[in-house]
């Protein structure tokens, strides 16, 4: 395969570290990553020479796969490489199977989401406008803000580095949240938490505010919030739920041709970006779903 | 109603207090308790004067009540008043609900239960135990370690005040810990927490270890754990499954006709008892269901 377009993750940096993981890159392997490629050679008889495919490619300008790591085909008259990894790639997948899937959301009612502006989170916020919900976002920066407002579906969006977060989530979302859809985990998390309504789901998709889990840090202790609030906290990780991609797909695709879900990607050239990438993440400086074009 | 026996339950503390809840009791009202009855008299179509009845009867020898909470009709041949304020009762219910109907057992599996010996954990390691499941319990106290094994369902029970839990939690869950049935939140639960399998299902009962909320005690943040072994975190309350009732009472009263659940009830007689008696429960002092003959 030659690789179009590889991924930068957020979760990079949990997949090289010591900690228990759900997927770990040892020292001196190619680092994991989607990537759509085109079929340059083939020994397997699903794919052929020119296909275009959607699979774990990894950090390298050509790679040599085996069918189980070739995941789906990709249609690039419908969308651009780098779209395959962000809106019908991984980030548009995890968002509809947390949001879609797992949230059970219902019309009228409020979701929360943090990196609102972020390749998930970007996702969600359209999901749950073009659903009929209400979508807040907590971002980082005025730029993120303004992107939310205008492109992302949400309703609103809040600064969390500005004074006064409390305040404004209280303005935001007068009617609580019913559905907190975070991929930070840590205060921010708390803030919310305060906001919660009876059943409210809590769809836990990543936790970037938090740098290191060896040892966990304290919080809140949340157990009488969970009780007594009837809360439902669902940790989740988009692979296991393989069965639900092909709908998930239809569904975003849907929605990309209805013009109700756009794509925000930004685009690196050149691999000699890959690690300055992962770092660019938790700075929050990317301004899109970052890719690479090795 | 000529109240034959009412209800002493650990919730009672938090019903009282200035904290938010999902049931309060302002001062001056009789405290609020499900209680078994003999109707004396009646202006209702649907009660006549010698039924017995299960409803929020309160801490008084004679209730007027209306007919909203007069909740079933109970059959004293079948068994004692006390059992229908246990094994029937809110406990066996909350049992039920939060284990059979919440956290989806499967045969083979583990789970682990604090508060083992209590009225509800008393109830789900014998569910457990009949569902094919490992029960293994945390309790406080030789006596009840001895009930726990002894008559409750459970494999292994831990005194969880003995020296060395954590290497007897261990030892007790070699294959991990499947479903968490949590009555207590707090250190206990986090001495859990460290077993918890993928897909564990936790579920929040009660947060008896934690006297007081205002403002939440701190612990190990939960966020990477829910999401990296996609755990499955669910608060309840018994009141909110009323359209389960029937299916869990059919299903609790089948297992005691076979032998199969045993109830533990403790009566105390006179209303004089009643203040102490919550006091009691949070000493562990109680070596059943506690339950007052006013």
């Amino acid at each position: 395969m030659r690789v179009l377009n590889a991924s930068v993750d957020p979760a990079m940096r949990g997949w090289l570290s010591a900690e228990k993981n759900y997927l770990t890159v040892p020292d001196g392997e190619v680092m994991k990553a989607h990537g759509v490629g085109e079929v340059i050679a083939s020994e397997c008889a699903a794919y052929n020479v020119g296909d275009v495919v959607f699979g774990w490619l990894g950090w390298q300008r050509f790679a040599a796969i085996s069918e189980k790591d070739a995941l789906w085909k990709v249609d690039l008259s419908l969308a651009p490489p780098e779209a395959w990894l962000s809106i019908f790639g991984l980030n548009g997948l995890t968002a509809w199977i947390g949001f879609t899937h797992l949230a059970r959301p219902v019309a009228g009612e409020t979701v929360l989401v943090t990196t609102a502006a972020g390749g998930v989170g970007g996702v969600v916020g359209q999901l749950a406008a073009a659903a009929g919900l209400t979508a807040i976002g907590l971002t980082g920066g005025a730029d993120k803000v303004a992107r939310a407002e205008a492109t992302l579906g949400y309703s609103k969006a809040i600064d969390y580095r500005a004074d006064g977060l409390d305040a404004a989530l209280a303005e935001a979302v007068p009617k609580g949240v019913d559905i907190f859809f975070d991929n930070t985990a840590g205060a921010l998390a708390d803030a919310v938490f305060r906001h919660l309504n009876i059943r409210a789901r809590v769809i836990q998709c990543g936790t970037a505010s938090v740098s290191s889990w060896l040892p966990p840090p304290t919080g809140p202790r949340r157990e009488r919030d969970m009780l007594v609030k009837r809360l439902a906290w669902q940790g989740f990780v988009a692979f296991d739920y393989t069965r639900e991609f092909p709908q998930a797909l239809a569904d975003l695709q849907g929605l990309y041709r209805a013009g109700q879900l756009t794509a925000q990607d930004e685009v690196l050239e050149g691999l000699a970006h890959a690690p300055g990438a992962i770092a660019r993440l938790y700075r929050g400086e990317n301004t899109g779903r970052l890719t690479i074009r090795p």
